[in-house]
């Protein structure tokens, strides 16, 4: 046996990940079909992922079944790094939703009607691949 | 009004863009939960999204229920385009799973068994996005 080309990511370092990044893909439930977008998120002070929503968006399934998982990955010469996690979304409204002006989640277009969203972590999980021979890496997560 | 900071990609380049790349991030069901993984991949001659996936792999929840989403995304200075398919999985056997040998989809750990799941394309929407302004522009699609 050789080493692994996969290793876990310590939470500590996916959350630093998480808080390094402003591009991510969400996954989540409309009526019983899984979609996927990809989105601009910040982190805010209650470690949720923080998102906005347009009026009108398919993300709008949200508020429908609050169950999504959210990635991102980053990639350089050596190695690939990937962060998953596993929530539960609901809206902000008055004060919270205001909070999110304080975070450096980026306005989108001005005339769109926004939505907070914030997703609470429930489950966190990092791998990272070495891809000196990254087709033998790829495996998906037991 | 200004031009819109976002556009639709064809389908041809769509296509295109999947067919070039290999690794992606695929959302499906496990039970009632969502789940994101990501993944190296292949198209075959039919059309179709072919992944491996090891024994014990969340990914069998493919069978227990097909629907699924697929995304891949390329980021550059001036632009990102992602693409954007929903489809339903399936299990190749036999002839069908042998085929695959025949694809760029690199093998895994060799002592892993493996399963091959065809992904059949039935929405494929793509999408650019100026990056300018880039927090401008990643609205999640109507």
């Amino acid at each position: 046996m050789t080493e692994s080309p996969v290793a876990k990511i310590a939470p500590e370092e996916a959350w630093e990940m998480l808080r390094g990044n402003e591009f991510g893909r969400l996954a989540f439930h409309l009526a019983d079909e899984v979609h996927i977008t990809p989105i601009n998120y910040a982190i805010d002070a209650q470690d949720r992922i923080v998102v906005r929503t347009a009026e009108g968006s398919k993300l709008l399934g949200l508020t429908m079944n609050a169950d999504v998982a959210f990635e991102i990955d980053e990639i350089d010469e050596d190695e690939a790094r990937s962060v998953v996690v596993r929530g539960r979304a609901h809206t902000l409204e008055g004060h919270e939703a205001e909070e999110v002006e304080q975070l450096p989640l980026r306005p989108w277009v001005d005339t769109v009607k926004l939505n907070v969203v914030a997703i609470t972590v429930d489950e966190l999980s990092g791998r990272r691949f070495s891809l000196t021979r990254p087709w033998r890496h790829m495996i998906p997560e037991d």
